[in-house]
């Protein structure tokens, strides 16, 4: 199976996002699943969250399914924010290769961080949380998906036990980033014996909220199978999936916790 | 505070081994607390685990009460096989200044595992299995213990999440070592933001289970304080446990799993 991270670069305009997110995921050539950004079509920052958020049939949703139906792939697709009863959640949509939606995530675990002399960031401040981890079935394999502050919760993503592999959108800072990107993205891929892929926005040092970028692929072993820089660029594995019931037969951690 | 991991050889005559640990134990001059290795009096095997075994009360406790009296530290006895019963127990007594058993933990996890064309250790042909994790106080905190292969159980480790350190005598191997060993401790530290201290023999090449040795201590932030080689040696890290609060107030992932 081949995967392939958008790391993207996102600017403050969303059309312009939108636009090239589209182009991005066409250049993904013989990519079996595509995994963009969270928030992928605005800066990470709560006035832009207010200003970009739209209803689940929206045009992000649109291009999405497009696009997907066009690379005859899956597409996870990154993050947006999403519009619902005046509320507004951090959501991803998974859409199949015939652009229909096969999942949808809502970030669960909202960010709020405050490290002292580091990173202060509030996201319950203008976002709502979604209620549970997000499991779909796909002809490869069943996948989990979670938003980037989800996966420092081990209980929560082994209630995904038996998928094959997690995909997650996500946007660590450069304080969280240099310290625990890697070792939550293997942590998580030892605990529960899946593959792992984190992707995020390319670094803008000009940004509001300062990607870490390096997205990631790990195998259920916890090995790193590829990682990229800071620059936008198109992370690309082809996995075994395979190696997650060879891991699962080698190390009987079973499904206890 | 000022923890000591003795990383110490382990040959295989038991009264041989529990003279040397109180040897090293009372060289620790001014640790507060001490950590031994997993099966510190015999060689990891399961004739050896048979041969080797007292009951709660044996030669191993009664070394381990006096050197704790005589260094006025607490003492986390690695383990030693624990006969009850007819049954055979991977058990780690903790030791208070006094000489006193301040806890009892039994592996509750036990270690079988078949690694295709590596490791094949089945633990569970010999030993039984304890019941649940094992806290315990202190003058200077909150501690837990596990051992081994408990480690690889975020749920079971989750149990003790209001504790300032984890103590861990273990035995990785040479194939899951490299792996996974510096991985599932920083892990473990950061989901639950606390210390982990994970002691092992060092490494002999002539024994039937080889250890991977490394004995490691690493902060709430993941970050490894100290770490050895394979050789004998006494690792020390002088910790402050207001970083377990410090870490706990600026990444707030709760008690929630």
């Amino acid at each position: 199976m081949k995967v392939s991270l958008i790391q993207m670069q996102v600017t403050d305009r969303k059309a312009q996002n939108l636009a090239h997110a589209e182009e991005l995921i066409s250049s993904c050539r013989g990519a079996d699943i595509i995994l963009l950004p969270e928030m992928f079509c605005c800066p990470y920052s709560p006035p832009s969250f207010i200003k970009n958020a739209e209803p689940a049939e929206g045009e992000a949703f649109g291009m999405l399914s497009r696009a997907a139906r066009e690379a005859k792939a899956y597409v996870v697709g990154g993050s947006i924010p999403e519009k619902e009863d005046g509320r507004i959640y951090n959501t991803c949509f998974v859409l199949s290769p015939e652009g229909e939606l096969a999942a949808k995530h809502r970030k669960a675990h909202l960010f709020d961080i405050d490290v002292r002399g580091g990173q202060r960031f509030m996201e319950s401040e203008t976002l709502s949380a979604g209620e549970g981890p997000t499991v779909f079935s796909t002809s490869f394999g069943r996948f989990g998906v979670c938003i980037c502050f989800d996966i420092r919760f081990p209980g929560f993503i082994a209630e995904m036990r038996g998928i094959d592999a997690l995909f997650v959108p996500a946007a660590f800072n450069m304080t969280t980033g240099p310290l625990h990107w890697e070792l939550l993205f293997r942590a998580r891929a030892v605990d529960n014996q899946f593959f792992t892929f984190g992707c995020a926005p390319a670094r803008d040092e000009k940004s509001p909220y300062v990607s870490y970028a390096n997205s990631i692929c790990v195998s259920p072993w916890g090995r790193v199978l590829a990682r990229a820089g800071e620059a936008e660029t198109i992370l690309t594995a082809e996995v075994d999936l395979n190696e997650v019931q060879a891991a699962r037969e080698q190390i009987p951690v079973g499904n206890a916790l």
